[in-house]
């Protein structure tokens, strides 16, 4: 038998196209996780082969002696990011300005930070200030319209892929949270366990159950019963004529084409695959919550959310005015780096790459001290020499985002970055702010009680004044 | 400016081509109906011409010159069915043996005629007898486990695509009505009125409507209401979390390749259609329907349609053991010819095309004689002497159809075709059984109320015993 060793480039180069069609027929057939991971495991395995033998990576479009088409676009692939793949090959994480470009949204700058302050009489909240929440669509219209006493309301949502759910993924429920407090508007949120379902090795049911688990973290975020609608779509799709409408109605303006452009999305994809961007981007329009809105078509809408969802807020965009609806406005989160660097998002399948909701005071610092990566010096005496570097510092990046005093922020920034503060240290205030976060959260978490989970979950009228 | 007339062959197949594109293109961006028609108009003719200089028909693969890589499809192709297409340049209509063939369907043979006699203990229904319901698949199956009290229920459906309906349109909902009280089962009929949005350059609210108008001459047909639930799509969607849990367990398990296969949908086709095909599988597991059948998962499902429909639901029994249902059992009827001739499929658009269900006796009678494609000589004294054809004639087609009685239909068909029996006749033979039908139908159908329609059309259980 021969190994990949032994093989010409032409013939590596084969080998790896074969097998990436082998792990994509396997996807395609839904095939066993572990048969799937081997093949990927593989595929690997070929492509470092190859990168080894060529001395570049390889690239689906140039075979060996071929010059790849389009250079500039090589480069801009260092980065990558879809709904469900997110990728970069720098410790910094992603370049956000790039993104910003590539997605063609707006950078949210002071200026607009300068209004949103205008507009509620109060400082904003700090993820605008320390731009996690970085990039919009037209949050200078919606507040145009709020200004002129237009209604508009919130939609934000989640993937129940897992009961475990780590500090990060409440960013956009706490911010969003802060966002209905602030403006006093109705808020949706989707839970797409038929999504979860589509894309995972998951039974239908079990999609379902994570989506009642999972609302209870939310719950936990300190969203107004009155104001609040939480909905699985397996259940709302269900209970609301509307919804489905809305739906069919994105469906009929959208073509494979497109999110084949959007998405990513091939021929051996299934077409629940292919046609659930629109359960998506229905919750975007006003209609689709009768109970809420009643006849009201043109109320608009805001949805804070991952800039990784921003594809299908980009396709919901484009269908909204051809299907007389406004566009909704958006706001876009940076990602939550894991502790293990901010090459990659968080995943809630390795339990040491992230904080779950669920540690104990022990496991958060065991975690911390463990794993975080340190923008720190090898030695103590090179660290306080040299300083440590809070741009890749994990611990410093956690602390932008939990740590309210941006005083106390700025002196750990100083500190670390002089030397004056060892990574011991600044490891040691990331557990002292984590550790009552999580606790704090357990605690309220506790006190949501089933009879809380059904109503946040019926369709009903919300109190609300526009 | 050049005309079709001046071009070489090579230039008029691209003419054809680009004008394919062009009514794709179209089509992909629902443009206005007159715009399209005008383009499929251009295409007719430009096809035209390439025939009169080619001499033979324009193929998507055979430029002039190149051999039709398969001489053996190209012969299959004469007739052509798929649920929204069907064509047969036969005068005698689709040849029913090939498409058992085509279709891996079984014939409805003499013995399984028998078998059902001695089941039910009664003659089978005409349509079954004179070959009208031609062919099946799982019929022996179905009736192995209804002997051994195994139950099953029916489903059938309808796209209401226009206000009036065509006697044509009554075949399949008086056999199923034959079915239903014949073997006391319970009966859903599906109104797709998503699927006449998605595909017809109407409104989604104007397609709901015309459900619940076309709901009416369905009940008309005497559905027991105590076994019967009718449901629109749009509607039933949003009362059923079951319903919508097939849709999309059935829309993982099929890609965008098999439905390419199937339906021949193309790249710019919407992603509503292209996932419409498990909207229409969904009810065909007992599931679907908890108020009738429970938690049971294993009613088996009969589907009496159009042979046209077979296609949603070979990939329905392609999907159901790998979801963990039963495979439906069909009978598939044969197509109602146009009054012009049965090259065609009736159509709801062409009022001179059919009989509809809200004509006059009068319109009844003119449009017969008028219109019915006769298979009459074309003098009084040919027709003496050889006989009319019955095999092309509609208005004995159509008798084969709606008159019962048999002894008087092969009396009918002996004059005709000996020359006793006149064309003239013929027709008011016709017009003497389609008259009191309609006018009876008509009755029946003022009788539905608004309560009839909306309890038809109420999720609630059915009274059957199985």
């Amino acid at each position: 038998m021969s190994t990949a060793h032994d093989l010409s480039l032409g013939e590596l180069y084969k080998r790896v196209s074969e097998q990436g069609e082998v792990v994509r027929d396997l996807k395609a057939q839904n095939a066993q996780k572990d048969e799937v991971k081997g093949a990927v495991q593989k595929l690997l395995e070929l492509k470092l082969e190859y990168m080894r033998v060529s001395g570049h990576e390889y690239q689906a479009d140039a075979p060996p002696g071929k010059v790849p088409s389009d250079p500039a676009a090589q480069e801009a692939e260092t980065d990558h990011v879809d709904p469900w793949n997110v990728q970069t090959s720098s410790a910094k994480g992603i370049d956000y300005d790039k993104l910003i470009v590539n997605f063609g949204s707006s950078k949210i700058d002071q200026d607009l930070i300068d209004r949103i302050e205008r507009v509620i009489g109060k400082p904003a909240h700090h993820f605008l200030r320390r731009g996690i929440f970085f990039s919009h669509r037209d949050m200078h219209q919606l507040l145009d319209a709020y200004e002129a006493k237009k209604p508009f309301f919130l939609y934000t949502g989640r993937g129940p892929s897992s009961d475990a759910m780590h500090v990060g993924h409440l960013i956009s429920f706490i911010f969003t949270q802060w966002l209905q407090e602030t403006f006093n508007v109705p808020l949706v949120i989707q839970l797409t366990d038929d999504e979860k379902y589509l894309w995972k090795d998951m039974e239908l049911e079990e999609a379902n159950r994570l989506a009642h688990e999972n609302s209870r973290d939310i719950i936990a975020c300190g969203f107004d019963i009155n104001k609040t609608f939480i909905f699985s779509d397996l259940e709302y799709m269900g209970q609301s004529k509307e919804f489905y409408m809305n739906v069919v109605k994105v469906q009929k303006h959208v073509t494979f084409n497109q999110v084949k452009g959007i998405f990513g999305f091939g021929d051996s994809d299934c077409i629940g695959k292919i046609s659930f961007p629109a359960v998506q981007a229905a919750p975007s329009f006003s209609s689709s919550f009768p109970h809420i809105f009643g006849a009201r078509t043109d109320v608009q809408c805001l949805i804070p959310c991952g800039i990784d969802q921003d594809p299908y807020f980009r396709m919901t965009r484009d269908v909204a005015p051809r299907i007389g609806y406004p566009k909704p406005a958006l706001l876009h989160c940076s990602f939550f780096p894991a502790l293990q660097g901010a090459q990659t998002k968080m995943s809630a399948s390795d339990p040491n790459s992230s904080i779950f909701l669920t540690d104990t005071a022990k496991q958060i610092k065991s975690k911390v001290n463990k794993h975080a990566f340190s923008g720190g010096r090898d030695t103590i005496e090179e660290h306080r020499k040299l300083g440590g570097n809070v741009e890749v510092d994990v611990c410093y990046m956690y602390l932008t985002f939990f740590l309210e005093d941006d005083e106390r922020l700025e002196q750990i920034r100083k500190d670390y970055t002089s030397g004056a503060m060892l990574t011991g240290e600044l490891k040691q205030e990331l557990i002292s702010v984590l550790q009552p976060l999580v606790a704090a959260h357990q605690e309220r978490r506790r006190s949501v009680t089933d009879e809380m989970v059904s109503r946040f979950m019926t369709p009903r009228p919300l109190n609300y004044t526009c």
